[in-house]
């Protein structure tokens, strides 16, 4: 939308690339404090959140645009009738520009919303996030590079990054009553190729938010500032391409 | 969408109230120029393009929000198997903050995408806007106030804008093909109650836009600025209350 | 600077005026804390922190433009040789626009720096208002409409806004060595003309910032955050027309 | 400003250093129009434009932060009872950073102003930068790279690019009267250290401002803008580090 402009054609060749630079901070929680969002028919592998912070730029579709992203995602098997997959389930995904978060909702059900995201703040081996609303801060993100990653353990950062699937859940309203027009999962396959990799020392904080200060969807912020963060696992710094197939996705069975 | 946190509810008892300063400007245009924006079922009343720029302020159901809105709409009638039905059909809707885009497009079908738009800049009896994306000024807008309008004018400015129907067109892709999953026309009734309002003299001018500078919806803006502007017919500023009965939308047949 | 262009000629006769709507805080502190940030000729009045968050409109010397201040000052008297005078001693003034940082800085010494500062967001009768560096939130400020002042009340609010003194410190470094080409005190008249002003309920908090976070003057942030809270002593909403009488500052003596 | 903090100390030591990626275009125009703005003391040594459209990144100073310049300089030579030099005189020096431009202006001189300066935005070979103010752009630029520099191509470059003088007018204003406190001309010794280069095409556009869109020092913009373009004479894409010395900045005799 708007369509009568007749821009956006489908094009089933169409790739989406783009430059990377991201943060993946992981952290264990309890079982049950995830399960709580999984809709039926997806299940929890481990009780795992994982924080991508990605500054993406270059991007083609948006002609040399840029954007960046915090991405809340958890370890999921999707048992369908027919389709039985794993991949990450996004409890959301805040990205700084209106453009992808319309396309990423609209054509995959990608739960995108929109926050200030800065640009990662760079004091080597330091580096910050931060993501707020309306000058109000929710996340904030850490980051101490130890070893940069190459050999084996390199190639291994690369096949686990390499293709992947994320699972999006489309949901649009029905007009002027309660329930749901449409109401899918969609499964949209991405990949990221490293170029290079740092091992670290990653830690978050969530600050919770009045409805005032976050806005109506404050409330999103505040479930997660709720899950309890047990112990970090794992935090890796990388850059390199990404590679979206958006026409690659499709409704689950 | 996310809704596995459990916000958002239907109410259908909520309507949306915000204050609203704001400046409408139209202009004359030929009748081809805007009949190619048309779906089936739409006709157009005159050649008129009618441009609102608003400030909203004091939004409820943004616990305080505020945003700004470039509107580009066309008066139409709408000839449906059951309704018939005037009112404006936005060709575009301009908006600088995104949960709103959100809700519009998706419960409504208004062609709402992002752009930067500046609060209007006062200099009495001088007014003047400015939209740009990624800092291309893509429209910029001026207004002369002239005179405050009381009495019967005011009355009449008052009943023109007490309600009226916009018309959405709300198209949602098919996941991983081309056509749509939902495809349907809807109208949105709203209403504003003027407070004050003045006449004036306005102006404004389009201004291409490149796809590196613009991004990918550049050819809206190239498609807006090659509709000729024959005359300037009108200009108005306003402040008042805005009252959007987005429960009140329903699917047109 | 840049003075090449010939242009900001001194004009005798030039008044700033402005539309103001701001919200006054001030909390009581220990006498020690506030002594230590002032130097020698100025005595604190009383243990008391200002704050004051402004939005300035429709600028006359901006040509309609507006920007929003967070001023923390403290009540002084001035002993200087011959000049004896009460007033305002700002500890830093934080703006979310550069024009007139610059101007504030170089003409009259009055320590301003940059701070995203956001419209006051207004749900009546709450108000909150929020000051960040780089998506780091520093300030966050709240406020509870109680009363409107009226009759004595709103007479007595006017006549203590209506014009008091505010004291700069212009401090120029050497280039390229330690100490300073310009060291001297400013008094620079200001006044407020209340048009509506309502008393209220008004709290604050300081965030503590890291360097990376913050940046460079980190430090000024932290410092205010150590400064105790003993107790908030006065809330005031107000909107109003601003004067500075810019050109009306002299160096004291 | 403000110093009652006790921040800031003099460090004799201290270089700034920082990542850069720039695009460098000048081109040729009436010697006439320059001189005009060059203060006595200053020849120009050739009727040549070069702007700077720069990218600062992991910034030491400012504990990872960050930001954009666009410099308009001139090449000249100074003339003084003491110091023969040359190096570029800085018209104006636009950031989007507070910060820098205060330190800048108080310590070196350097007229640096606030504007909204885009990142790059990048579609290879295709790069352009924008730089507005509220809204408003007033300055366009493109560069296709044609060719990345190797050998000794790119060891002229570097050598051009290694050490360079910069020359400030400091001019700080009297309290409450016309003329200055301050006045004096600094010179500011920068390098930039290239990694890689790149040769392309560049082209700029100016676009004029009214008072109301681009504000108080409008005609900066206008007068630059009226400054013919005769030819483009180079465009030079690179990246690399920067050091700037500002410790080493003294005032010119």
């Amino acid at each position: 939308m708007p369509i009568h402009f007749g821009g956006g054609k489908f094009d089933p060749t169409f790739i989406i690339t783009q430059k990377a630079t991201g943060i993946s901070i992981s952290y264990e929680t309890s079982r049950q404090s995830l399960e709580n969002f999984l809709p039926e028919g997806f299940e929890l592998i481990e009780p795992r959140v994982s924080v991508a912070y990605n500054m993406f730029t270059e991007i083609n579709w948006m002609h040399g645009g840029a954007y960046n992203v915090v991405d809340i995602s958890v370890p999921v098997r999707f048992h369908g009738k027919k389709d039985q997959l794993e991949g990450m389930y996004p409890l959301v995904t805040w990205e700084n520009q209106t453009a992808p978060i319309l396309g990423g909702r609209e054509q995959t059900g990608i739960p995108k919303i929109y926050a200030d995201i800065e640009d990662l703040r760079v004091q080597r081996p330091h580096y910050i996030g931060a993501a707020s609303s309306r000058g109000n801060t929710f996340l904030s993100l850490s980051f101490e590079e130890t070893k940069e990653l190459t050999g084996k353990e390199l190639e291994a950062a690369r096949a686990q990054h390499k293709s992947y699937n994320v699972f999006g859940w489309r949901w649009i309203p029905k007009v002027g009553g309660p329930g749901a027009d449409l109401d899918q999962f969609i499964v949209y396959p991405q990949g990221l190729d490293l170029d290079h990799a740092f091992d670290g020392k990653g830690s978050l904080q969530w600050i919770e938010q009045t409805p005032m200060q976050y806005g109506h969807m404050h409330f999103i912020v505040n479930q997660l500032a709720a899950i309890p963060i047990k112990k970090f696992v794992s935090a890796i710094l990388y850059n390199g391409g990404s590679r979206l197939n958006s026409v690659g996705s499709r409704v689950l069975k």
